[in-house]
């Protein structure tokens, strides 16, 4: 399975022109510190003492390191640049439905192009990734929001309060407007803030005052990511390093509705490495979220994508054989037939059983008859067909074998 | 390149009927004491203590987490089992050439069939692997042993110090023998004891008074592996788990004798689940030493490898067609064809500049001319040959794309 979607990953990546990047599993737990806050740090990030007294951190992002390797590289690079990989990722936090600590995560960015084009990019390759499985939009949306408007918004609100304001704006999708009016209650705004956060949680055609927003609407118009687009703003991006149009892709399931995946674009991903800004856009979907909106949809085929089976198992009755077994093994894998051996000597009726169990089509049997006439048998498994053929026509018996796989 | 390489690796894996497996980069530290010696677990393991206090290590090797994960399925799996898996691990040592904390290791077992038979069957996959790239007997050799006959042979020298000389064993091969000469004087093993240990490290026909190995000769002949296997009384494999036959694939390039790739034999892996005994056999092969090996012997065409281009480049001269590229854009990908757009309106030679350091053929152009006509103009990049096809014509504008890839 999880194959499967690598390869579907990197399909799409690469048909957007996206390059391939790697990069290490422990980082010093400064890069962290820098840019994702001291919270994420502190209470989601595995970290550790090394040997040699070093801070280091097991990654729980990707988006620091590409940093990183950025801020060395950008300059000779031609823009836009383009990147995206699928690290194992690991966040210290309490195991739930969708949110392993351990998971895989596809991400791409796209550097040094303006913020609009650079979103509407990154949008179609999501909706590329995702309606190659048979999505649509009955079964996931894409909203956004622009961290400016609330920036501004939150800060005339109470300026002290910003970051309670994001926790509240980021929570209210999940949960009755009650609750989140009394969480607005409880922080004190006085009687005009309240309402100018109430007025924005709830007015949904608020976007017309973000001038980001309205560019993308319109750019959108006619492409395959414009009928997925929506404004919503609870979408924030918690207090992350996003600095202007954010999004999530959000799963319209009734039984599941949560974010399969949230990005956006910032500017000053590369301030704290004394570098310019290299303004950037980007994207975090994981394997495991991802798996469970497919599976939940019908959207795969778990017998389709499971690893093919072999497509001949080879045994033989005695002893004597077993040299001829290997043999003949060897010479029909050069040609990329899958062989399974069963290595010690059996009755034709255990190597059956065994086919079933591996789903194995073919069973080539080397019984004591076959070996004084030096042949083989070939037993169709489904028809119980059965083919001789000489043991040195390997041509013949891969072609055989091939033409029921 | 790394691409590359997992795909040789799970080809090999398949054609020879192993099925993948994956498991937690995480694990309880109990899980490597048990099995690898505290020595390796103090020395070399990343480990470090969570906040619920519990001592985790980061996985330095797989054959535990695989072993942990049989001892629950092993009963109901038919025999012999077959599994691979390629995950990233760590260990804690000092860079060096070939071997970093952290790596890649392509890792195949077979678990509840006979040794030799398990053996001749992991020697084949790792031969069909290498040759694979083009390698043969100049390039590497397999270097087998049997760790029953050191087991014995260093238990009537001094069944105290056996730990010390399967260090000597190891280090023979690499050091001169007067270096080695010393190092067994120096552990007072009296006359007969440095007899008895000299002639077992140079005399490499001992093999001979090992029943597996027998077998093992005897059993590849004419099989493509047997063209490789040499014994080496140096081959120990370490303190490991091994319990039987163990082997190295050895590099042959004059500047870089050194291990490709260790396995062996082990028959109590399972002991310390409380679950009976399950032969098993395997390898690890790194990702860092595969590919010195394939660079310093040139087998591998980095032009080859490196992922393939977009092919085609897509811009426009005006906002204004701007939508039309990211339309035209989103049809042609439909067909997996790979492309990659410039967000910002620019003229042609800003086009062609992008399309030859990102090593595409054919720019595709929206110039002032094209947007008034409704066309677009394809320009080969090599040979400057242009040619106009309506901008509606999806099917030529992709057809000519692709004939120039």
């Amino acid at each position: 399975m999880q194959d499967f979607l690598f390869s579907r990953m990197k399909r799409s990546a690469e048909i957007f022109g996206y390059e391939p990047y790697d990069g290490p599993l422990l980082e010093d737990i400064e890069l962290y510190r820098a840019k994702s806050g001291e919270e994420l740090v502190v209470e989601q990030v595995y970290c550790f003492v090394d040997r040699g007294g070093r801070e280091m951190a097991i990654r729980p992002e990707m988006t620091p390191t590409l940093a990183r390797m950025l801020a060395r590289r950008h300059r000779e690079l031609p823009k836009p640049i383009r990147f995206y990989s699928i690290p194992n990722l690991l966040r210290y936090e309490r195991p739930q439905r969708g949110r392993l600590r351990e998971h895989w995560q596809f991400n791409c960015d796209i550097f040094g192009a303006p913020e609009v084009a650079s979103i509407v990019e990154i949008l179609e390759l999501l909706v590329h990734f995702l309606s190659g499985f048979g999505a649509n939009k009955d079964h996931f949306q894409i909203w956004v929001n622009d961290r400016r408007m609330t920036d501004r918004l939150f800060h005339r609100i109470a300026p002290t309060k910003v970051r309670e304001l994001y926790a509240i704006a980021d929570r209210s999708s999940k949960e009755n407007p009650g609750k989140t009016g009394e969480r607005i209650h409880q922080l004190k705004l006085g009687n005009e803030g309240e309402r100018l956060m109430e007025n924005y949680l709830y007015d949904f055609k608020a976007w017309d005052s973000s001038p980001a927003l309205g560019e993308l609407f319109s750019a959108v118009e006619g492409l395959p990511c414009g009928e997925y687009l929506h404004y919503r703003p609870s979408i924030v991006r918690g207090m992350d390093y996003y600095t202007g149009l954010v999004f999530e892709v959000f799963d319209r399931h009734p039984q599941h509705k949560r974010a399969l995946c949230g990005g956006g674009t910032y500017a000053n991903l590369l301030e704290c490495f004394n570098e310019g800004p290299l303004p950037g856009t980007g994207f975090g979907l994981g394997d495991v979220t991802l798996t469970d909106f497919l599976f939940v949809h019908e959207l795969v085929d778990l017998d389709s994508v499971t690893r093919g089976n072999a497509h001949v198992l080879l045994a033989c009755e005695a002893e004597e054989q077993g040299r001829a077994v290997l043999s003949l093994a060897a010479e029909i894998r050069k040609q990329n037939t899958r062989v399974i051996t069963i290595p010690t000597p059996c009755q034709f009726k255990k190597a059956l059983n065994f086919a079933e169990k591996a789903g194995v089509r073919t069973i080539g049997f080397l019984g004591k008859k076959e070996a004084r006439e030096k042949t083989i048998t070939l037993t169709h498994r489904d028809s119980g067909e059965k083919t001789s053929l000489p043991l040195g026509d390997v041509g013949k018996i891969r072609a055989l074998v091939e033409g029921r796989k």
